[in-house]
């Protein structure tokens, strides 16, 4: 008799080998880290023996599903925002949030939960993108898990680093802590092709290269990834990738939502595994994976959750239903990704995805023991029918739960029992979570108190440190302002330019707020030809430092911010209770009147009519100069033929909005 | 202080009320069948009072899921058959054991585990549609459930009923016993538009009318469907159900996947409600309902499982999360169906669609007292945000499992608590349904030992009585052949047919099994134009019943079909081990000899080229008659001028098949 640590008896054994052999009732014979032994009960225990015998009966063994894709430590962000765009979601809460509270503590804490979570849904093995990996490996190490832990290279500062060259060092020293861990496998992650610079992928994967690891990256996650992709490089992003040489590394390449027959083949040729995410790829819109086509073209394909923060959750049986249901509705026909392929997917075939075949995946001797117990007994599972060989694996992909996993064994090591945890205490992460929950409900709600800071949280809106004075005339018509513009002796023009401007104000439901402008400026040639656009954030605040006569209107309170995202962003972004539209046409001129210089605009109001304005406006830095300009201002509305008395101190959004 | 019969406090509430007012912490107070108050902890403890005062700290309460579409005898075939097409599925697998096992013990037995599953996920409500429906209803009562029951009507005969006439009458019985139920409503069900005829349709309409019960029908699931019904009628699915007047009705229709703007409207000015049903659509590969444009519409959308048989589940939660993402990932825009509205979809909303928001679907006072608690201890849930109002409802639907609801009540009586069932004894239903699974799977593993058997179980073969008498002989050139037959004066021809035949030939791995041929026949006119088509199955059997001189053949065991699915489908149903396609050219003559007659087949083979044969066959109905015969036919293959010692037995199949 061979001699084993323990013996699984009386199961429903799915070895998830090659052939997809089972064995009903089946056992599976474990000694130290690995699988000794697998086969039909009578055989095993014909040639086996062990101080423990497990009876399974009523259960399924399985391998352990492996995670593909995740970044575990945003499980602390579980929920925080939902049901928004890309950009709002990640630049409007992730990353601020991540900016201010990712620390090696947070990293360690929302590991541990992921575990947690992972371990009760039956995941063995995972592969992490994060920050501070260190905290992730140590975490999951103490977890007992399986895990390829990615560390993060970014073109900008992270959490962990001020600048790539400290990621590439952190990661050389990562590996070198945790190389030839039994469970762990550090990782270099150049996060995405469009987050990082040529030179970062080719330093990325030479040090994978030398140090033997793998190399995870997000790639093709969206259409406008490749859009761009293509506009800046002329080719999609799987070939843009191969020129940086990434593909000498073992790639691990998440998302691959948009990528055509020719990028699988490359990818295929060189063994790059894909991790589809079927969930964060819906929840975010970015679309639908072609998995039916990968398999064709002999990629493999593994199955992730993506971060928890944009599924919610890591419930690979979630995954694996909708990647069969995905498939089958998108192609049209309910004959792909039948579900013992979808389980393949999650089991040996997500191990060979992820470079790790040679050690779990399938229960077949040699392997670590990674394996789970499925318990079929809970009502939903009712009935079971044998006719169909593939009817066990229709059953666990379609029917069953997450939460019918009972009992958990990674490298050996039982991680949960009859639904007990044995390697983490939830209820003290829990209460850790909470505290951590509370924290950040703070911020964002102080945050969200304020336009001001939600304005600084998206990327730092700069004080305009100037005082301005401004005053501004209706006029019936321009043709006598320009001509007294350009004829008067005093007036010398130093510069013209020609806009067409078009600016959204948000208003909201506080007015103390302020309001906030998105001006998109069309500057303007000779022939009335668009030679270039910008567009500026300006919060407009409401208070007033003075007002001198002739409504000559003192103002501060403004800040800037170059508007790098779109107006659909900000106005989902900032959610304001009201919105207006102001198109005018803006001749603006830079005046010398009596050595001071001054802004006069000419302005047709488009949008809505409102006819023609002359105003004049000047900056300025202390009241005494603010009051001295303010009368060579009064001074030129005359100059130009326009009536001082007529002047309004209000801007345009007011004299639309006259309630406001 | 009025008077409750319980009072649920120090819960997170959620109305899902038309202003969608939350209360946390919040109570409800309960008295009779209905709810009496909900509102602020404070406000409700200070008026009201009850004899039981249940905490509910660290749950949520809010109303009952609804469960919009669904047959819930079907959990008896859970898992039965999966991965198939859907003519695959539905007349091979379901259909089949439907007739032979839909009783109405089946149907009480099916119920009752529906309803323990769908209450242990949170599901107060559902509307069915299925055969004895009085079972159904009575079951359903018995677990203390809301339903909607549709008693089917179809135009071919079914298990419960030989004739639509008889549906009818048992509809209108059904009415007469379940009506003013409190918790069940009866409802007719007319199948879908095309598997009732017209006058079905309208008279299913006269009945619901005349009794103010609703109408639910499946319609618009597949695009075939919505083409069919274009090219037989010349309008799509909508305006024909409402050219019969269907929309008199309350209606309840299931799916709508392929509907445009203007049916949108249609159903919106009628009340129509629509039940949506996102993984059974995907997992039959039916399509994505326009569910964003739907709401844009105004239609009322409620959301279903549809059958456990196509799901393979009734959960609830997994519906909503999959309509959530669906959407987003099916429009690019991930802020389409936030949680908040999907948690409508499938309380509210989904009540108005179903045609009860007057009774259930909201926690307001006078309404029915149908809700659940929910438990977000659980780690997945973790960690709880408060910033964001609509955070709970994300949490519901992107991480709540159904296993997270703990307590359910129905009509003011408890049917969980403590995630125990107090209505339906669980052990002993699976118990029964383990005798039904293992009947079922004895009757379709007798089937499908046997081609001839699974030939039956969709549709019948005939037993072709005749034996026939076959003799077959390869020629040089057609020429000679046909000549000697037009001039020889003791051939009398009595009919010509010429046919492109394209065959199929199925060959298995039990070669005892015999041979499945699917015949195409193209008739061709004197121009060589296809006249018309038809289509046979033909199962050929190895037996041979006896050997003439000359190699003339005697053969029975041939069982006939028409083929009335696709090659494709017998492809998938049969699941031969070998395919082989013979196509030719054939000139049939019937003539008459001897006063006996004979045909004689002038064919070129064309695929796999054989050149050209010529063939004698004949029908007989006694082994003298063959041996006659027999004789005749090599006098015939004689005269028309070619060799009856090259003879050959062997059928087109087996002479490019020398080894079968």
């Amino acid at each position: 008799m061979n001699q084993a640590d323990i013996i699984l008896i009386n199961a429903h054994v799915l070895t998830m080998n090659q052939t997809f052999q089972r064995f009903n009732p089946g056992a599976v014979a474990i000694k130290g880290q690995s699988i000794v032994a697998v086969g039909s009960q009578g055989d095993i225990m014909a040639s086996w023996n062990a101080p423990e015998i497990m009876d399974c009966s009523g259960k399924v063994i399985m391998p352990g599903l492996i995670n593909a894709h995740t970044h575990v430590p945003m499980t602390l962000l579980r929920g925080l925002a939902d049901d928004l765009r890309l950009d709002v979601w990640l630049m409007g809460y992730m990353m601020p949030v991540e900016r201010q509270f990712v620390t090696p503590e947070f990293v360690r804490l929302g590991t541990l939960i992921a575990c947690a979570e992972m371990i009760r849904g039956g995941t063995t093995c995972f592969v992490d993108m994060y920050y501070f990996e260190k905290e992730v490996a140590r975490a999951a190490a103490e977890a007992g898990m399986r895990a390829i832990c990615g560390e993060s290279i970014l073109k900008f500062p992270t959490p962990d680093a001020s600048s790539f060259e400290e990621s590439l060092a952190y990661s050389q020293s990562f590996i070198d802590e945790w190389k030839n861990h039994p469970l762990i496998v550090p990782a270099i992650a150049p996060h995405a092709p469009y987050t990082c610079t040529p030179e970062i992928l080719r330093l990325s994967t030479a040090l994978a290269v030398k140090n033997n690891v793998p190399l995870v990256t997000h790639l093709s996650e969206t259409a406008l990834e490749v859009e761009n992709m293509r506009s800046e490089t002329g080719m999609p992003v799987i070939p843009y990738v191969k020129k940086q040489g990434i593909f000498e590394a073992k790639v691990i390449a998440a998302h691959c939502v948009h990528i055509d027959e020719g990028e699988m083949r490359t990818m295929q040729k060189v063994n790059a595994g894909v991790a589809h995410n079927p969930s964060s790829n819906l929840k975010l819109a970015s679309g639908i994976a072609p998995i039916k086509k990968m398999s064709e073209v002999g990629l493999n394909v593994g199955i992730g959750t993506d971060g928890p923060a944009s599924n919610n959750d890591l419930d690979m049986f979630e995954e694996m239903r909708l990647t069969s249901l995905l498939s089958k509705g998108a192609s049209g026909d309910p004959t792909v990704l039948p579900a013992r392929q979808t389980l393949a997917m999650a089991t040996r075939i997500g191990a060979k995805s992820i470079h790790l075949d040679h050690i779990t995946g399938s229960l077949e001797p040699g392997k670590r023991a990674d394996l789970i117990l499925l318990d079929v007994s809970p009502l939903h599972n009712a009935p079971q029918f044998f006719r169909d060989p593939n009817g066990i694996y229709a059953q666990i992909v379609y029917a069953a739960k997450s939460t019918d996993v009972s009992d958990v064994m990674v490298n050996g090591h039982w991680l949960m029992t009859g639904h007990r945890l044995t390697t983490v205490n939830e209820e003290d992460l829990l209460a850790q979570a909470a505290v951590f929950a509370k924290k950040i409900d703070a911020f964002l709600a102080e945050r969200e108190q304020s336009i001001l800071s939600k304005l600084i949280a998206i990327g730092g809106a700069a004080e305009q440190e100037s005082f301005e004075i401004q005053i501004k005339v209706k006029i019936k018509d321009c043709a006598p302002v320009l001509q007294a513009l350009f004829n008067h002796p005093q007036i010398e023009i130093l510069r013209h330019r020609h806009y067409h401007q078009y600016d959204t104000y948000f208003s909201f439901a506080d007015p103390n707020q302020g309001r906030l402008r998105y001006r998109e400026d069309h500057l303007m040639d000779e022939n009335h030809k668009i030679t270039s656009t910008r567009s500026r954030l300006t919060l407009i605040g409401n208070a007033r430092e003075g007002h001198f006569p002739q409504d000559v209107l003192l103002s501060r309170s403004r800040y800037l911010a170059p508007a790098v995202q779109s107006l659909r962003f900000y106005q989902e972004y900032f959610n304001p209770s009201h919105i207006d539209e102001i198109n005018k046409d803006r001749n603006r001129y830079l005046v010398k009147y009596h050595e001071t210089e001054f802004f006069i605009n000419i302005d047709e109001v488009l949008k809505p009519s409102l006819e023609y304005y002359l105003e004049i406006k000047s900056s300025t830095w202390s009241r005494n100069d603010a009051e001295n300009k303010s009368k060579l201002a009064v001074d030129l509305i005359s100059l130009l033929g326009a009536d001082p008395s007529q002047a309004v101190t209000q801007d345009y959004i007011e004299l639309i909005q006259p309630n406001a």
